[in-house]
């Protein structure tokens, strides 16, 4: 049986400060659970509906309820497990390799969907503004379907990361050179911006190469691409070539 | 003042079901309102919180509280204005047309992210499964961001749609011909599958050229992309030619 203290801890690692607080996240689903458990990843216990995770020490199992996993789950249809897992200590940020940087992305389906990219496109670190949403958040945890494990996350004052590159540092903006246009090619860094307000001020100054997927429609109202599909095709641009 | 019959009947279009049978959809916002009153979509009826609209016809306004907003609001935060639309009537598919193809796609978001791709890249014809979220889903009106009254989108039987055609069926699978080395030309329609299953086996038989997006990240492990990234991408390569 689930103690109070158990749900109360489990609830509030939906909110960032708490999980800075005790250094755990969630998963949920089986399968998520099995790939976190075949990763670096530290686990720190399971709870689940039935007797799964055989291979797992005994203590760090714990059986419950439909009605309690209900009650922890961050989920409309929790699927028989959810785990927490201990977050990594942040690695050394490598100022000399091909990197995604975020300025300010707020959205979790965003964020997930990026890492999955990352992890599509060979891209191994992923640099995040501190104003970025956390990549320990549920909903970005269960978004990379996995992805997470494999692309190395940091959170830094994008300013003077930046300042510390030697890369060349492409920002995706409105009215840049157009993308299909331009030679892409060797380690750079690509900056994307905030959903409604795009790159800040103090980031724009330090870009070298700005880039613009041109738009084909006819209509001057259509809105720009979501940051996530422009992720996309701009990883795809840099890595056809 | 709202009648209890006008909030059954606003809340009963959340349901295809009942947007077929009043032939309404639900447009909120005070931006994503004002982006279908400029459009050839005819309205039907506008709740608005405060006197805003002051061209619109007085028997098409009805002014409501905060708290009947939220009664009839699909929205966590309702945003001032909620309309109602008529959905109109079905354009005639165009067989020899660029053409985009969704075969089963579920899920709200990601149909709202692709219909503002169509438009981001002047796909005007989208042709949807009988299978794939109804367009006029709210979350999908609310997804698109005005690109909905830019795209003409049809539902059709695939399979008699797919075999009228005379031009290539290109469709995305995991193991077709690397898209990067392809010669990507004219017009084409390009097939987009259900986010778990793919393309349906009697479609796949009707296709001319299957393309993949190769992965660069290394891991057998990685996951498919996601539809909307995927559809991004392709889109991209037959328009950067």
């Amino acid at each position: 049986m689930l103690s109070k203290n158990q749900i109360k801890l489990i609830t509030s690692l939906q909110q960032k400060k708490y999980r800075i607080k005790h250094n755990l996240f969630i998963v949920e689903g089986v399968k998520g659970v099995n790939e976190f458990l075949k990763s670096e990843f530290e686990l720190d216990k399971i709870f689940c509906t039935d007797t799964f995770f055989h291979e797992i020490s005994l203590d760090k199992v714990q059986q419950v309820t439909d009605v309690e996993l209900k009650k922890i789950s961050n989920l409309k249809n929790p699927n028989q497990v959810l785990a927490l897992f201990f977050i990594p200590k942040a690695k050394i940020v490598d100022y000399n390799k091909f990197t995604l940087v975020l300025d300010g992305v707020n959205d979790p389906g965003n964020l997930g969907t990026i890492i999955r990219l990352c992890d599509w496109f060979g891209i191994e670190q992923l640099v995040c503004s501190n104003t970025t949403v956390d990549c320990y958040n549920p909903k970005v945890v269960q978004s990379t379907m996995g992805s997470l494990k494999r692309v190395s996350i940091q959170y830094s004052e994008l300013k003077s990361y930046l300042s510390m590159s030697s890369l060349p540092i492409y920002a995706a903006i409105m009215d840049g050179h157009n993308v299909y246009e331009k030679q892409l090619e060797g380690d750079v860094i690509i900056v994307m911006g905030n959903e409604a307000n795009g790159i800040s001020p103090e980031i724009l100054e330090l870009i070298t190469d700005s880039i613009t997927i041109p738009r084909f429609g006819k209509s001057q109202e259509t809105e720009s691409l979501n940051v996530a599909t422009a992720t996309a095709i701009l990883l795809s641009e840099f890595r056809r070539n």
